[in-house]
């Protein structure tokens, strides 16, 4: 009962928290990158028990590079820090100051959504992005971290939530939970959490958004396409392809399919399948495409597969208003490209496909919170709600509505006796 | 089947309806007012049945008065169609316009939401309101209004449908559920529907937000203070806890509970008592309140209580200070007001109290998309999330973001050869 124990008091924390300067903020900002520097050597101490442990239970070595914390992590997200002290105070900012009528002033104003849960994978670097977003935004947080990399997690945590008292943001703004069984209690705190960010697999994301009545703010799939036009410069085209499968084939905003305009299949596809082959990548495609190049056929279901993996799916479609419909359909609404020379088709395809991150000419490996200039991430948002796309400060807050008055009464306005005026200030 | 089946459908209709201009959209919402004015006695003629049907079936007087809708509530539909049409486009606004790097410029701009269902209480206007609104901002929707209405339903519903796509908005844009079974086959429909709005009994959305994994937008409960502070002006307070309780008790913005400052209980709370007894509100207090004027005694618990009739629980607190924690704690954060005339009490409670609306010197009653300038409101908010207090236009839209390269990957920047410059234009 400890996590809903403490998040049932963090509800009460969050205003205070919430009231805290840019300053106060800032300065816990700086304590927490300072503290982090000093207690470098027990960090790595940490991590390698973590690590050796993890060797032990035989974890491979791609998932042990990502448990790894050492002095090029360390330097990143102190980094990172430092980057986040810079940025404005998304706290106050009025994005609406209305007279309702004469002495009865409206203003909407940003604020902190509240108590945050955060449950991520086990990487020490997203435990103290994280934290530190939560400091910047004035959120009280509750963060469970992969269990590979506990030893680590408790060290940093400590570390920081010490650093961020001592600083003088309220005790209790923070919070870890240990253990696997505290997820499920974190579930159950619908009236103290104002909403959930999990991160780590689709199965992981889905398992908490079917069982929580708190909001959930995470991303289902990435399903992305690259839509080669038959306006595309070619030259542009097969670097992108390759870097939107391969740059990182494991991230959410690699690609998983090849769209091609059939006006240009027959000269186009038989050099991006070279290209793609060379560097490694099996294809599959609709018979109409393994035709032209050697694929494996597929149906037209399995487009909604995201591979995660050197392997790509290949359709070709009439044009760009076809492309549009198949990302619409099969996509997962997360970033898609246009490879276009034409004004036109590319106004189409940005104004048309239903997704966070529409793309002209790049790779759509830039969709991310530090490649769009946030400073970090907390995630990537596939929902239309609240947040979309790569999700840094802006998407941890809310507003509220503050309304002053000289003892103004709605009977007044309903009865006739006064009527609104509505002057934007 | 059919919801599910014509949901499938709208998803691909989304986009083509958020690629309209705010010209046609307006050139439908006037066709819609004008069809309406031509169809009235139609539809007088659908409400009368209604009417009938429901006086048969014992329906309240109370409640015949919201399913009524006669020349009077015709107006004000029609007039909140005209102010409408002259809000500005709430499509295309660009929020953020950065420079990554050389060539490669992001951009954040505003876009409907997608396919929005909204299920709403037999009031007519209401049916009207809500397709007012999402026609304006482009949203499609699937409305399913209480059944006591449902010829008159029917009659609005295909008349506002018909103007609609006479006027050129894409067939199939809007869709009315009628039985009350399709409604859980509309709870089915994440993969086609962005958003549901509940509207109604608290007991009703928490059915929704509890049986669908659909993002739900709604508000639980209407549980809204009036503080009375030391720094009061007793002449404005009166008025103001009268009009807040008893303007209309059965609103969600009418308040339930009234806080008085321990400094001045003595001579203030049997002033308001009298006020609030001579307009037939019946009080319920704590002991120490009961104490000093005549009140039914009531546990701590019982302050949770949205009592939506002529009934107002009291407590003395010490402070803005303890008032502030009583209400982050009992209410349901949708608004709270503060008498005061004290500059630093106010400003720590419109900081401090976490609901959507803080007031100072004036009645929660306030709290309303008409009041507050939006033209309607497809309801008020009580989650944190994407939109909080009345909902408008602006809570019906998300955005998305358009990166325009020329051909950049990100490997150039991963490994050096590049660099991001973040240049806000």
């Amino acid at each position: 009962m400890r996590i809903k124990e403490e998040a049932h008091k963090m509800k009460l924390v969050a205003p205070v928290l919430a009231a805290s300067s840019n300053e106060e903020r800032n300065r816990a900002l700086e304590a927490v990158a300072q503290a982090l520097r000093e207690a470098r050597e027990e960090i790595f101490a940490a991590n390698r028990e973590d690590l050796a442990r993890a060797k032990e239970e035989g974890i491979s070595d791609a998932v042990l590079k990502r448990l790894k914390f050492d002095e090029g992590k360390l330097n990143d997200v102190v980094n990172g820090i430092h980057q986040l002290v810079k940025l404005p105070d998304p706290i106050g900012k009025k994005t609406l100051t209305r007279e309702l009528d004469e002495g009865l002033v409206l203003e909407r104003v940003s604020c902190p959504i509240g108590v945050i849960g955060v449950i991520f994978e086990a990487r020490p670097d997203a435990l103290v992005q994280i934290s530190s977003l939560c400091i910047k935004s004035g959120n009280c947080a509750i963060l469970k971290g992969g269990k590979e990399t506990r030893t680590t997690n408790k060290v940093l945590f400590d570390r920081i939530y010490q650093s961020v008292v001592e600083a003088g943001l309220p005790e209790g703004c923070m919070l870890q939970a240990e253990l696997h069984n505290e997820i499920d209690e974190l579930l159950e705190c619908e009236k103290d959490v104002d909403l959930l960010i999990p991160r780590g697999s689709n199965r992981f994301v889905q398992y908490i958004m079917n069982h929580t009545r708190i909001p959930v703010m995470g991303h289902a799939d990435g399903v992305c396409h690259v839509y080669v036009d038959k306006g595309a410069d070619m030259d542009k085209a097969i670097p992108i392809i390759l870097d939107a499968k391969l740059q990182y084939t494991a991230a959410c905003n690699a690609a998983e399919t090849l769209l091609v305009d059939r006006a240009i299949a027959e000269s186009f596809l038989p050099r991006a399948a070279m290209a793609l082959k060379e560097a490694g990548v099996k294809l599959r495609g609709t018979p109409e495409a393994a035709g032209i190049i050697e694929a494996e056929e597929m149906t037209e279901e399995e487009f909604h597969t995201e591979y995660l993996e050197p392997l790509m799916s290949v359709k070709l479609v009439d044009g760009v208003q076809e492309a549009v419909d198949h990302i619409n359909r099969f996509g997962s609404h997360h970033t898609d490209a246009i490879i276009t020379e034409d004004p036109k088709a590319a106004d189409y395809f940005l104004t048309m496909v239903d997704s966070a991150g529409v793309y002209q000419n790049c790779s759509t490996r830039f969709a991310d919170g530090f490649r769009y200039g946030f400073g970090a991430e907390v995630g990537i948002s596939t929902s239309k709600i609240h947040a979309r796309g790569p999700v840094g400060l802006e998407g941890l807050m809310t507003y509220k509505y503050l309304l002053r008055g000289q003892g103004q009464i709605v009977a007044d306005y309903s009865e006739g006796r006064k009527e609104y005026h509505f002057k934007d200030l």
